[in-house]
C-alpha cells in the first residue's frame, strides 16, 4: 500500500466534511502522501479542532470557498441532503480542471444535484467506498478502512477518461477494488445490499423498543439469537441514512415492495402450517450464502 | 470449567439426534466428565459413524428404545417437528425418576408434545440454549459454544426442584448462564429476538434471488454493505427453523405483524418524504444498540 517514492496525485484536495469516511480518506492521504496539501472543512470549529489535533489536514477551516481554492480535488464527504448548499457556495470557486467527487451512497440524485451548479471545465466524477463501521465522526476514521472494499465509481456520460483515471487510482491507493457503472444500476444494487437491510434494521429494532418495558429489557438480555446482528446495523449515523432514503426513494420502495410481498407470503405459510413452502425458501437461501462465501465477501468487517 | 475431581452428575445422559447442539453437547459431557456414559441415538448409521470416529459417545445405535434404556437424563436434540415421533418412541421406555429435556427453541409446544407421553415419575425439564452458528451436523460441534451463552429453562409448574436443580448445574457445567422463566414468556421473547430476525433474513435473501439474475449476481459481489449479514442468518438449518415457525406460531404472527406495521409506516415517510420521522426512530434506534452492547450480548459469536 505504501508509495513513497513515487510523486502525490493531487496538487490540493480538499475534503468537505469529516466524519467516518471523511477522516479515514484524510488519514489515508497523510499515510500514503496522495497530495501536496489537503484542505478540511466541517461546520464547528471543535470538529476541525480534532482534525488539527489529529494531524489530517494542512488547511482546516470553516470556510468551504477558502478550502477548496486551488484544489485540483475536491471530495464532498457530508450527508446527501447538505449537497446542494455545499455545490451553491462552492460551485463557482473551483479551479478550472479540478475534479469534484463524493463519498455518497446513493449516485444519481449527486449527478442531479452538483451538474447545474458547475461550469463545463469541472469534472465531475462522484464515487461510492462500500466501506463503513457503526462509528461517526472524525475520531472514528482509520486509513485501512477502505482496504479490499469495492469503491464504485459512477461517471455521467462523457467524462474524461484522464480525470476518470485520476480518481481510480485515488482509490485504488487507498485500497479499494474499483468498479465502474452507471448511477441508476449503481443505486438499485445498493437498495437491495444496503439501503433495504438498514431500513429493516432500524424497524425491527424500533419494534422491538415499542414493547413492553419489561419484555423490551429482557429482548437485549437475550438478543444473541440473531437480534443483536441488527442493533448494529441499526446503530449507523441517522442524518446520512436519512438522506439514503430520501434520495433513493424509488429505488428502495421498489425493494421494498417485492420484499413486503415475499414476507406477507411467508406470514400466510406460517398461519396455514404450509411447512414446504417454508422449507423450501429456508433451503434455497443457503445457496445465496455460499455465493457470498465465493465471492469473498465474508471475513471482511463493513 | 474443568471438574476433573467431580463424580459426574449423571450415570447415562442419552442424546436423541446429534446436529450442531447435540454434538456440542456431546463433547462438553466428554471433556468434562459429566457423565458416566453417553449414548447417542440418529436416524442414520453415517451419523453415527461420525460419532463413534469422533469419540462422542460409548454407544452409538439406531434404536431409540435401546439409547435411553437405564439412562437418568435424556435430552431431544433434533428438530422440534419430530418430537412427537421421538416420545411416542421412548415414553413409555423411560426409567423411573429420569429427567427428559430438550434443547428446541420453542417451549411451550415441547410441553403440549411432551407430557402426555409420559408418567408422573419422569421430570419434564424444557431447556432452550441461546447458541449456534450457521453451520449444522455432528461435524459442526465444539465443546465451547455454550459458553457464557444464556440457557433458558422453562419448567412446567410443579417441577421438583432437585431435578431442576440437576439440570441447571448441567448446563452451567457446559458454561451457559441460566434464566429460568415460564415456557410462554419465552416464546415471546424468542420470538423478538431470535425468529423475526431469521424470517426477515431468510426473505430478503430470497426476495434478492428472485431479482434479475444478473442483477442478484451484484447483489452478492457487493453485499458488504448490509445484505451480507442477513446471509449469514438465513443459512441457518432449514428443517429447524421450518418447525420453529410452525410450532411458535402465534408469538411470530403477533410480533411480525407489529412490524409490517412499522415497516409499512417508515414506507409512507420515504414516499412522502417525511425526513423528521425517518430521523427519529434511526436516533431512537442507538439507544437499544448501546443497551445491547452495556448487557454484554456483544463480541460474543452467536
Amino acid at each position: 500500500m505504501l508509495r513513497p517514492e513515487s510523486k502525490p496525485l493531487f496538487k490540493k484536495v480538499a475534503l468537505i466534511g469529516v466524519g467516518l469516511i471523511g477522516s479515514s480518506i484524510a488519514h489515508g492521504i497523510k499515510g500514503l502522501n496522495l497530495a501536496e496539501r489537503v484542505s478540511v472543512t466541517a461546520q464547528s470549529q471543535r470538529t476541525l479542532d480534532i482534525v488539527i489535533k489529529l494531524g489530517l489536514a494542512d488547511e482546516a477551516t470553516l470556510d468551504q470557498q477558502k478550502a477548496v481554492s486551488d484544489c485540483d480535488l475536491v471530495i464532498i464527504c457530508a450527508p446527501l441532503g447538505s449537497y446542494g448548499r455545499i455545490i451553491e457556495n462552492i460551485g463557482s470557486k473551483l479551479n478550472s480542471g479540478a475534479i469534484i467527487s463524493d463519498v455518497g451512497s446513493v449516485k444519481q440524485s449527486v449527478i442531479n444535484d452538483v451538474s447545474p451548479h458547475i461550469s463545463e471545465d469541472i469534472h465531475l466524477i462522484p464515487a461510492h467506498p462500500v466501506a463503513g463501521t457503526e462509528h461517526s465522526g472524525p475520531n472514528a476514521g482509520f486509513a485501512e478502512l477502505f482496504k479490499n472494499r469495492w469503491c464504485i465509481i459512477t461517471p455521467p456520460p462523457n467524462t474524461e477518461q484522464l480525470a476518470l483515471d485520476k480518481v481510480s487510482q485515488f482509490w485504488s491507493a487507498l485500497g479499494a477494488n474499483i468498479e465502474i457503472m452507471s448511477p441508476a444500476r449503481h443505486d438499485m444494487i445498493m437498495a437491495m445490499t444496503s439501503h433495504l437491510p438498514h431500513l429493516i434494521a432500524y424497524t425491527i429494532v424500533g419494534t422491538a423498543s415499542d414493547l413492553e418495558k419489561s419484555l423490551t429489557n429482557e429482548v437485549i438480555k437475550f438478543s444473541a439469537g440473531g437480534f443483536r446482528d441488527f442493533t448494529r446495523i441499526a446503530a449507523s449515523d441517522p442524518t446520512m441514512w436519512r438522506d439514503v432514503f430520501l434520495n433513493n426513494r424509488e429505488a428502495v420502495l421498489e425493494m421494498l415492495q417485492r420484499f413486503s410481498e415475499d414476507i406477507t407470503a411467508l406470514q400466510r405459510s406460517i398461519r396455514w402450517g404450509e411447512g414446504d413452502k417454508l422449507f423450501d425458501l429456508f433451503s434455497r437461501t443457503r445457496e445465496v450464502r455460499r455465493a457470498v462465501i465465493d465471492a469473498k465477501q465474508e471475513k471482511m468487517y463493513d
